[in-house]
């Protein structure tokens, strides 16, 4: 068993991995940077160390990770989500130097975050993917002559791409002209690679993405699925666990499709494979390497703590369950509380949380890092809080949201928390009746108004003025 | 359906209601007395009234609660725990008054309080009971007569006690004796009548009980039990769903006997049917004809909404479930945070909390009216936070139990915590061998230290030194 921890990472994902490592016994090691040297993961882990004044470098810096791992006896680095996690180079240099990668190995990182490769992969191992190109354009031309063959719309995307970033949708060859140019040189700047390929553009799908664990022996299992529709310029917003409108055949299907995706890669520890669906079409989209930020959801309906079995199938033990153990029960949300402010074409709104309080109560989970007092520091993501949900049914999910997005108080900064209140007051929504255009053609749904006084406050005052004017 | 409800309670039970009251779209009104005056109920609520300055007697006031409910239009009343919960009187001043009492019918509360009633109702139903006086003890030498023919250890109870209060054990003729009169000077003090009953002592009994929810049709059905075996002074600590010793045999049997007993009296709501097991006999012990204080375990291992069904079924709706629509899923464990000195046999540390911080992640649940700055007043039950954790498996619910209470920051007062941790720590508890006498034979768990500073104050500390030293 894995006995000590690098957590290379920050923020509410580095807690919850102390968390599983505290449960299991296992010690934890936590890193920061000078932004981050009151932040809650160092306070809970047990051990830190400072990675200097930047603060971005410390956390992005492969060897000096791995070496700090050496330092202090780690056996094993969890990468969490965002930064190294999907960096082969960083889970092949923990690989050279006999420490474990908690994720899969190096070539497996890269072959999945090659969107080509990826696609080849899965064409071959019966995986359904979208209309397009065989490996990546050579040019302009190829592009064009491609797109009148599939038909437009198309989508050119960085091969080497991922989190909604370098991708362009271009409804005719005009545009394609345009956006061509604009992509590559995106690539470029954010991936270090000018590759891109071409997809058929699969106008307002669903987002539907299932959850897999793998183990050295082979084995893989699916948690069920998340419905991921709700998101803003390809950003998640709201997840949902299970799809409130797959059918039982299309969740079999699609676990199914899920599982051999995995197979076929020869993949290890937990991942994600996410498809796009329209009607009773589903396509492969990618396959994420690493723990989602949204796996708080199938922890909920399944009762499998995911973070634990990602130590356990490191640490070379054999998966805790077989597919027939795995069922699900109700429904659980997920709101991703970003400290932005929705009626600013979602400014970040950075600064010190003036006041706190977590929800509670039945069916209410909470991840987080932040505090009274804590200040958000402007160099990583806005997201401050994550809000989980559960409940035996779909209805009952959506009305305890509504009852603890209402309970949170999170004061001094701006939140994603009222505007998530009007999308689950939409009748589409209570309907399960969504695709990843729901946000895009609601933006109506941001005219609303912040409560002027908290509650309390302004009871205050009443009773003070009744007093005053002897009621 | 309900429309609005006063809650006639206080702290979490009092949050916990409004909760599932905003849930449902039912509105809520809270209630206070002087010290309650910054509670977290009156801040969650709709509205809230003052009931003056005595501590107490506003929220022992039947009369003044059925007219405050009346002028505030509303159409219900939820006693929650404590206080008027198991009040026949307050349930009957409901009923005339057409305020809906969130319970059973004021004869059943009564029938059910009444202890020597209450054995006749349930040997009539074929529900075992515990061998013992038939009604209330005429005298003394009654009580020596039928002690020696069921044989010592025997019971004294006063027939209209409850909450573990009103009871002693007499180990033979003498201590009968002198115990016999202070009983009845007990019952006489406490719950206003002299009537006292004989019990059989059942030694080092398991404390099982069963929830069970039964509508205004006529139908009841069970949700498996509650283990709170680990007491001190009658008093539950931590409660565990379901039990880890029963057999499914057992399991199932005293589910049966719960929802018979609660047919045998017409019962109506939630309820909970208490027993004592010892080897393979099984005893009725009470039934508690309210929501307790651990139905939180119930909720997490089988889903159910306890105080939405309670309001549900209060307005006239069938159960939402039948029992075989019932299953549970893993292990809960509730630890009662009190906020109380163990190291000082439990002496209560009231006063301000001077931090405070919920734990949270996966399987974790906190129900709490606390918060940093909260002073916690006197005049009330100890009890000032309930931890509730839930897993798939028994191993890992202690090992989720364990890091919880170290997540937990709670300062400013002593409380429980640490003890409990020390016995989540014992080979016997980890094994699910303990009975109520588990408590009271481990007086050496009592030796531990709580911790000198916390972690992060040491390790500024250590920096600061280490940094100092030139290290």
């Amino acid at each position: 068993m894995i006995k000590k921890v690098l957590i290379a990472n920050r923020g509410e994902i580095a807690v919850r991995i102390v968390r599983a490592c505290a449960e299991m016994g296992i010690r934890s090691v936590a890193i920061y940077t000078e932004p981050d040297r009151y932040a809650l993961h160092l306070k809970r882990a047990d051990e830190s160390y400072s990675l200097g004044a930047d603060p971005l470098a410390g956390y992005l810096d492969p060897l000096r990770l791995v070496n700090l791992a050496l330092e202090t006896g780690c056996d094993a680095i969890h990468p969490g989500y965002g930064f190294l996690s999907e960096n082969a180079e960083f889970a092949r240099l923990c690989e050279e130097a006999g420490v474990i990668f908690i994720g899969p190995k190096s070539t497996v990182i890269h072959s999945m975050g090659d969107k080509t490769q990826a696609r080849d992969s899965m064409r071959a191992a019966g995986v359904p993917i979208t209309p397009g190109s065989d490996g990546n354009l050579k040019d302009i031309d190829e592009a064009l002559t491609l797109a009148e063959e599939i038909g437009y719309p198309v989508m050119i995307k960085a091969t080497s791409g991922g989190g909604g970033r370098g991708i362009r949708r271009c409804d005719s060859a005009t545009e394609l002209r345009q956006q061509y140019p604009r992509v590559i040189s995106e690539a470029t700047k954010a991936f270090g690679s000018a590759d891109v390929f071409m997809e058929k553009c699969i106008v307002n799908p669903r987002h539907i993405e299932v959850q897999i664990l793998a183990d050295s022996q082979g084995d893989v299992i699916h948690l069920y699925e998340r419905d991921c529709s709700i998101q803003r310029r390809n950003q998640k917003l709201i997840e949902i666990a299970p799809s409130p409108s797959l059918t039982p055949e299309q969740r079999e299907y699609i676990g199914g499709l899920a599982v051999r995706a995995a197979e076929a890669v020869g993949y290890e520890n937990a991942g994600t494979v996410e498809f796009l669906l329209t009607g009773n079409e589903v396509y492969f989209m990618e396959m994420n390497t690493r723990v989602q930020v949204e796996h708080t959801i199938t922890e909920q309906i399944t009762g499998v703590d995911i973070v634990r079995e990602q130590l356990r199938i490191a640490s070379g033990l054999p998966l805790s369950y077989r597919q027939e153990d795995i069922s699900y029960r109700g429904f659980a949300l997920q709101f991703r509380i970003n400290a932005e402010d929705p009626k600013n074409d979602f400014l970040p709104s950075f600064g010190r949380i003036s006041h706190y309080y977590a929800p509670g109560g039945p069916g209410v989970r909470v991840d987080t890092a932040i505090y009274t007092g804590y200040d958000i520091p402007p160099y990583f993501d806005s997201m401050c809080m994550k809000l989980i949900c559960w409940a035996l049914t779909w209805e009952e999910v959506i009305a305890r949201g509504r009852r603890a997005l209402d309970d949170m108080r999170l004061r001094g900064v701006k939140t994603t928390g009222t505007y998530y209140q009007q999308i689950l007051n939409h009748p589409d929504f209570q309907r399960g009746e969504f695709d990843t255009s729901f946000v895009p053609s609601h933006p109506e749904l941001l005219n609303y108004s912040e409560k002027a006084l908290p509650k309390e406050i302004a009871l205050a005052l009443a009773a003070a003025i009744a007093a005053h004017a002897g009621l």
